[in-house]
């Protein structure tokens, strides 16, 4: 199951709100509404996030093709900046966006119809690529998945959160591949519940056999000996291994470095922010309160009562045994480890 | 707001499973129906079941005016054993029992009638007892508190999961009283979402400012140096110091742990099983994992996906701070020091 169906004229996207309940494609035939779904969090997951604005600055060309040369270039600009004033955290948005404004840059002398032809190629190459990367890292990661691991993981990191196949995910739908009879808990991911609604169900679709846990429970779980190793993928990592990932990722850290299991992060290179040194300044997006007091519609916590919804969490280097990317793993990573990557 | 009304026929009980939206009081006539009560935890938190069970037992009692003594007493044991099957972790339940037994054997010799009216009285007394109990806990608590605190917590732990004032939440309010201008942090406490229900209804109430958490934000808020102290309250304490408590809260102490914050466990000492050696033999209640995966009537998780439901953890002694009682607080609590409170 993937989360984007490019049409040639429309993006589709899966609306993720509402699985598993209802499977309800969304089109949308602006960059207003791919912006929107992006926001809305119909489509999320870094990867996915990159892939989908690249595809919404596609829908914008095609929108565009009435414009004058001049009017074309300027007008697709504001495409770019309306797409990246959607999400803060993820730099996967960023790298696709900057990813297309140098296409555009590089091709400035094209027609207007020959260059929109470049952008949807472009994007779709973004597509293709990040299906065969999470391939590669999926492989990568394999030496670090022992014979019958049980598996601690958190949100969504698999076809949902990329073009397909999965970063973290990725690299368990390897193991179980090549034979590895591994087993996952799945966190259950508040507020968003990604982990419950979305991993439980990619999983379960392909007979990895999975668990929901609530995320209070992953103590527990490792206290009792039943957690192997944890693998969570990232929002942006920064030049010296910090990973900024859904919130809850840095207490399982925490928590795995207390109980000596290893903990491993899997993402693309496109994730890697080499112009941020620490994970202290990656900004963490804010969302609504309101995003954690309702569930299904229903107030839980009283009229009246606050509360907080940081979106992500950093997680320093120092806690994660191994980045797990598609040019390889970096075990201990810190800066001069993870500049071999580049 | 209390949880339980007596009103010397009936056992009036607010189903805390439909708060806050709804304030619905439920009659227990009969033993079998406070029974059920603890069970669907209608009625819940380690002090409130204690009270709840002597209270069942009166009831029971009322049900057997009828019976010859001989054939009384022995329908009062099976009431106490009907109560004692309800919910394993929380001692409380136990030692109300076993004192309701210890009243009932050594006055084994008055007439059904009378023995009916001391079991009364020692409900009643239970529940007195457990109020004052939880302000003097207040009081030991308060060196703990420091001015302008944020603190932390878990679950409920107030009027509704005692008689009323609450054990960690009634250290909490005694700070509150004593102007130490106070802030709560209440993890919404996944899968019953006693924080975010109960705790939030409490504090906002009283006035105490108060803010909702997910459960996986706490390492988040730590780590942002948002947080003082963390405070909770305990269903079991062994005799070494260990502390089962609301699953999470071991979490919640290794993440204390790491960022040098204080964790404190309020509980009144008969929630202290000396017969216990370590946290290792408490049984930990295994709830329905449809509890996990049904929220608000709804499933979150796809049809087939099943989940883990373990209702408590155990956090060893070392890493709480101090533990504090009725008594008196423990600070660094371990056996020899558990056993100078006895």
């Amino acid at each position: 199951m993937q989360p984007l169906r490019f049409t040639g004229r429309t993006l589709d996207v899966l609306d993720q709100t509402l699985l598993p309940e209802q499977e309800v494609w969304e089109t949308c035939d602006t960059y207003e509404l791919v912006a929107e779904a992006i926001e809305k969090m119909k489509v999320r997951g870094a990867p996915a996030i990159g892939a989908t604005a690249a595809y919404g600055i596609a829908i914008g060309a095609q929108q565009g093709l009435e414009l004058s040369k001049g009017e074309f270039l300027s007008y697709l600009e504001g495409v770019c900046e309306r797409l990246a004033k959607t999400r803060p955290t993820a730099v996967n948005l960023f790298w696709a966006i900057k990813r297309m404004r140098g296409l555009i840059q590089t091709n400035a002398d094209l027609d207007v119809a020959d260059l929109t032809k470049l952008i949807i190629a472009e994007a779709n190459l973004i597509a293709e690529e990040d299906v065969r990367l999470n391939k590669q890292m999926g492989q990568h990661g394999l030496p670090y998945i022992p014979e019958n691991a049980r598996i601690l993981t958190h949100c969504n990191t698999g076809s949902l959160a990329t073009v397909d196949y999965g970063t973290a995910l990725g690299v368990i739908r390897a193991a179980h591949d090549a034979g590895r009879n591994v087993t996952v808990y799945a966190d259950e991911t508040r507020p968003y519940l990604q982990g419950a609604r979305l991993t439980a169900f990619e999983l379960h679709r392909d007979n990895i056999p999975v668990t929901v846990v609530t995320d209070s429970m992953a103590g527990y779980l490792m206290q009792q000996g039943m957690v192997d190793l944890v693998i969570v993928g990232a929002d942006r990592i920064t030049a010296n291994g910090d990973a900024a990932n859904k919130i809850g990722t840095y207490s399982l850290a925490v928590l795995a470095k207390h109980h000596g299991i290893p903990f491993y992060v899997a993402a693309p290179m496109s994730t890697v922010d080499y112009e941020l040194e620490t994970g202290a300044s990656i900004e963490i997006e804010q969302r609504s309160a309101d995003e954690v007091v309702f569930i299904g519609g229903k107030r839980m916590a009283p009229e009246g009562v606050s509360a907080l919804h940081p979106a992500f969490d950093v997680t320093p280097h120092e806690l994660i045994t191994a980045i797990i990317t598609d040019r390889g793993a970096v075990e201990s990573p810190d800066e001069e480890r993870m500049a071999k990557l580049k």
